[in-house]
């Protein structure tokens, strides 16, 4: 009797470090911070945060490991948490830290300055955070996290404005890296994306409050009018008057995430004026032109992948089928039965539809593919099925180079494109045919209809392209080679 | 601040009541039961139970609140829980006992009998409990619980047969209404279906030893190789020496639950050799041949109207696209922000991906409609956010009657198709068009190319043609009416 | 690191097995037995039941593993147990189900029965419950605990008789044993003790309604008044009507237990008219008579020994000293530092007062030995301390027999009296002199001038005499041997 | 139905703040922390934590609410804190946060300096710590507690000193008030007390490590021997090779805190080479020379008051009876039963041992008045249990003012003594007679026979004397007014 302590799956997905959300000038405004978070759980479900401010009461705050639904869902847990401004955060482990995260390590981070407190949520990541963090040990400051994030309230304890606001402008300004912050004083919401605009931020309306968000999906479901993204280097400052916007970091072209449109963002989420779900629909659109194949059904990897075989399926005139059935009560852990029983834990999760597969020529759309464990499960129980053929259809190109923006990635040498060729890993797997979209493919399906532009692409893709808009120097100066210029 | 005691999602679905699951001959028997269980969770999440023997220990038991991923996946329980043969159970709370129930209505039921223990799990319902209790209870029975099923181990306890197998068949032929029953003493399993075969039972084999679940996918989690049904009106007792069938009741002509087909089962179970996923599909297909429409999109209220839309879309060719999505992370009970938002509920559970619908003329396939408040609410989600029209397509016929074989339903005032004409339906609910699949056409997807046999009916369809096999005897005496005759 | 599971003290002393408490005609009757039961914790620990009646509700029930005071001090836990009725239990394990005991063993049972509801309550041991259980099982009941008192409520539920109380009086009768009872119904509140009133149990006014106890400092804790014991043989039937004695077993001299008297009983509580405190004060005073020696301090091994030692240092005139200090905060369970540290166990519950013993002779008073092992571990912390001599007084005879009524007792070869002389047990415990009080000398100190008397001895001393004033048939059964006859 | 959320004989106590233990050089640290805080639990029974470190696992620390024995105890717990070094402390909660404590704010506090991590541990209070938390506030600190201990961490990161002990004396010399302070880094454990030495530290030698203690009775619980207090302004630095003593304030007149002696202490500590109780006792003969009474039974208000009344009546030659019992499984909470009962709290704590008051001339002795609330209780359950007579006999002098050196005391104008008069107190109280001990009666039983020192008293007695040996600043700068020179 063995306990599994993780899932493989869990193991085998590049999984988003954060998401954030902040509310001003509404009622009970954790309420509206804990439905948001609800809302922006796929972005992190290992702990989250919440702090509110209120006259009587000051600020109050809870950190807590779980599911936002398991914790902040309580009445008695909601009424320590008063006032008509708050902000929250849910985070993931990152890959060093799993299992030993400390709640001391949630956020929102709090510090008490000589101008009133202050609370920040961070998504992304400081990539000269270990740096700065020496320095002000150096200098007596201390850390009680082991978190990146941590450096930029103790940036704002030293800096020597006279504002929150712009205390926090000093503080970013000596961050490298891809950030969006949301901070909260006694009456202010402050909203800050880094210039590059790596990681989302939106902004909206709900009656005469405001709220910022990393997708839109956490404002439908407070009722929130979705007004615009915050953009680029922007920084907005919200309170009862309204929302003032200024420009603090110098202006750049912009590199959204590219990965948040195949696979981070819920399908719901609006970005760029477009819905996630038909960028993935027409992902599969494109890769059906791409690498078209003859078979009789069309089947996704549930559930990230659903989007794009609906579009593969409608563009190549093959059936769309649900071949695999997921398990809606899955949970972390389970033990392991016994030696008779191999791959449990893909059964645990995932089943397949024996009646329908049998004999069949089957397309499986999957997301992505790390470290190829998870594909090649997939493909044992398909065939275990009874399937005729398997062809593996993939809606991002190989995933090759660690990020260093906000994502949890395995080092390279465990990332199985960043090993072998298109044809090796199709061997590897076990499978008639695998294909991966083009890089431009892609772009063309994010709405860039020339494809990805050489010499200043659209978007961040370090993960596929080993180009990194910003030199990663904490990993430089731990021993990370760059892609060599070519 | 009001706490949601109840999702309004969850009490307008009709709500299968237990799921049963046994294993015998297979080392550490407990954790494939609860695997098995894990499997049929859908059939009954409020709680579980296990039941082992083993020769060091005897019997043991465990029965817990909640889901079993979150009881029985403890190294330290299932420790507790040794042997080679057990037996389990998952059940949702009836009407009545909802919120109310004890542990100790939480099957497995255990007795000790002078030839020794035996345990029983129970799926359906025994319509004359109430007048068998009554009769126990003024001879010397004392009853631990509020379950029907604690009279069938009574009568067993009250048996003069000399076996549990004999004592058992005893005990049912006492029984009216619907019964799968799983038994087990400290080296036999033994599984029954009353002679109508109202609920499912299915023999698996695993290495060498056997296992009953409730459906093929409690097999195929634990790698079981799926064997056969148990027949209506049937008994097998199973040790390690194989298994024997028999015959204790006589025999009549089968009717199995229309609704396991339409809603209840997990969609990659078999039942009558076909996949269910693949009946809910041809629903779809009937349904677009006997309710067409014009439209832009056919989308599915996730996730159970997924495969009859996918169906109808293939048959009308309007595209299918996931118009709502779900958020996987839903639990039961929220906080309410404050007056300003209505319909909270559902934006919890589902949000209406916007960018997609706006403008489009929609058809929505669901399963089916109960009391109507659900399909209310996705109706307004769907206007909202600037569906030029909406066409509800449900795939089961109006649902008219309770049922009293096990399955959770409002009392007849408080279903929607008991009150009212479906064009008054259609009008209440607000949409464009509404239309139910007729009886005949379900029966045809059901793989009765015929239809609906009207002198002896294939199935038991008492939920929508009001047609009960067995008198609810109980009922009756309470003052149910049954339908009048034509 | 090595957790103890049990603390040497606990496994070192005789341990009543129950307190039982009942309230009627009372508001929130939950409270007053709550609070009664939390008066008679020392008579159980391991676990507590209380059961209600209310108009509205009905019977409601709650059992819980722990100490009253963590349990049944939750507002919210007390509010699911209205009504002006109730009774409850408190439970110690007995020897052969330590640790193993499940909650269904937990008293107050309940049954259903054709006139209505009843649950009872019991402090005691039938002797020849294993011979009823197994006919019972014979004819049809089923059991739900390992508990010998749920024959009590199935000999009721077999019963012909018309009223609740009838039937108590049948079941009673068809049980040999030491025995009190206290039973609900719907309205009445019931008493009875067995004819020799081996355990105690007190009749008290509160208000306009009445109570019964174990003790009558569980009277006291609600400000009840003490009316009367009930007496041995008697049965009181209680509502808001008032009090109606009956008669319901035939005549005998009675038997109270003695070792109610030494330890079990709290020292604030009245036995026949007496302080408890003052019996054991008396029991020092026979003791320095019987044992006098030169000595300069006189210290109580705390807490039961306290009243012995004042007794025998007033009579002595040896100044009385705190010479060993027990931490108040002690719990059952630690873990081990190390190989380094001896003799933990005691450690964390006592600590020698150093600067006071330090080269003084010192007489230690304990109430009792049972296995010996603690009075060697005081014995080693008080000479490690530096003491120049140690002499050791018990305040209860040898104890050589088990008891079948009710305490818990290791088996007789595990008494250390069973196995060794007085002088023997002083050689191995390894002190200057070791002397128990006489038989007669504690009689006297209980009140009976005389002495004991040889005939028809006042008290049951089984445990000293292994004189059984009831035969134990099941052990008897088992081949447990009785004294041989002289 | 009213829950009582604290116990009023809780709140009518001096309560002592913290209690602190560490151990270098011994197997597995953190057990023996965790005993020594067990033996300290009497000084803080609110949290607990703990910190060790291991080559493996550098720092690792635990804190958590409760009892140490509750939390402190468990196997799994325990392995997460491995190493040969650790720290610990209790800690009672002040009057200002009680109940609203955070983690946070539970000690031992860590920072991770530039030469490395350590972590401390403070028994005391810093009286200008409000003062110094402003300006490093100012300067760029973040504070994550409200507590005044963790200004020495701050301090100590903003040294310019390159050892960590430098560093502490650093920060100590710019502290005001009483402090005795447990530090640790990688490999050494560092102890300080402030130059009065107001409150208690000791030193131990457990094998070939040494441990420091509040009180020597966390010595015995390890089986260390006592080396010796260490001195009022002295720091000692230990690791493998030894102690290294220094004395890093200016030499003064010690003045330890008579309270200890009083109430706080554990009787089985020892403090200046005697034991607690025994000064405790001597006291008691002190009280009976200054205010002899004409009456039956002497009887201490448990437990505190026991030594002290063994020696009144030693020296008055009236019989020491335990006239009220306490009942050892009181909890900190309980249900309110209903209006028709009064007292319940005093009833829930302790019972008068009735048969054996009744119609006495009693002694009372308890070690202090605070506000008088217990006195009133103790005497209306003393009358209603029939005593003829009540005196009440108390262990210190008249508490007139609030403690700042690590005591929670209440405001001035809740102090009985500080608004009435002795006799007022009387009749207040309503009994015969009351009498304190007189300050120099105090400190002749402290072994000062000369009795108190006008010019330089050799305790501190600032809550009887108002006389400050540290000017509070932080409460003068709140308005606190000082007893006026006379």
């Amino acid at each position: 009797m063995q306990p599994w302590l993780s899932h493989p799956f869990d193991d085998d997905k590049l999984t988003e470090e954060c998401g954030v959300f902040g509310a001003v000038n509404v009622q009970d405004a954790a309420n509206f911070v804990a439905l948001g978070l609800h809302a922006l759980q796929h972005r992190g479900q290992e702990a989250g945060g919440i702090i509110t401010h209120s006259a009587d009461r000051g600020f109050q705050s809870a950190h807590r490991f779980g599911l936002v639904r398991d914790n902040f869902t309580s009445a008695k847990l909601m009424e320590t948490l008063p006032g008509s401004i708050g902000i929250g955060h849910v985070r993931y482990s990152t890959a060093g830290s799993k299992g030993n995260t400390a709640i001391r390590d949630v956020q929102p981070f709090f510090g008490e300055f000589s101008m009133g407190g202050a609370a920040i949520a961070h998504n992304g990541n400081i990539t000269n955070a270990e740096a700065i963090r020496k320095e002000l040990i150096e200098r007596g400051s201390i850390f009680q996290s082991s978190s990146d994030s941590e450096c930029i309230i103790h940036l704002m304890a030293r800096s020597i404005q006279r504002t929150h606001a712009e205390r926090l402008k000093d503080a970013l300004r000596r961050c490298e890296g891809a950030f969006s912050v949301i901070a909260m004083t006694r009456t202010k919401l402050i909203g800050v994306r880094d210039k590059l605009g790596v990681r989302p931020l939106v902004l909206g309306k709900i009656g005469d409050g405001f709220a910022l968000a990393s997708e839109t999906c956490a404002l439908d479901i407070i009722g929130a009018e979705f007004l615009r993204e915050i953009e680029p280097g922007e920084m907005v400052v919200i309170d009862h008057k309204g929302v003032v916007s200024s420009r603090p970091f110098e202006r750049t072209s912009p590199r959204f995430c590219i990965f948040e449109q195949v696979y981070f963002s819920r399908p719901d989420s609006i970005i760029g004026g477009r819905s996630v779900y038909e960028t993935r629909r027409q992902i599969g659109v494109e890769l059906a032109r791409e690498a078209p194949v003859d078979a009789d059904l069309v089947c996704p990897v549930p559930d990230p992948g659903t989007p794009a075989a609906i579009g593969y399926s409608q563009e190549s005139g093959i059936p769309f089928a649900m071949g695999i059935i997921r398990n809606q009560y899955m949970g972390r852990t389970f033990i392991e039965p016994s030696e008779q029983i191999r791959n449990m834990g893909v059964r645990l999760k995932l089943n397949v539809n024996r009646a329908l597969i049998k004999g069949k020529r089957v397309v499986l759309v999957d997301d992505s593919v790390v470290r190829g464990t998870t594909s090649l499960k997939i493909k044992e129980m398909i065939l275990e099925a009874g399937a005729a053929e398997v062809h593996f259809r993939i809606a991002s190109p190989p995933t090759m180079w660690p990020c260093f923006y906000g994502v949890d990635t395995p080092e390279r040498s465990k990332l199985l494109a960043a090993r072998m060729s298109e044809e090796e890993m199709r061997a590897f797997i076990g499978v008639e045919s695998l294909k991966f979209i083009s890089l431009d493919g892609l772009y063309r399906a994010a709405g860039e209809a020339e494809g990805r532009s050489k010499s200043t692409p659209q978007f961040c893709d370090a993960c596929f392209s080993g180009e990194y808009p910003v030199e990663p120097s904490d990993m430089i100066a731990r021993g990370f080679e760059l892609k060599a210029a070519e």
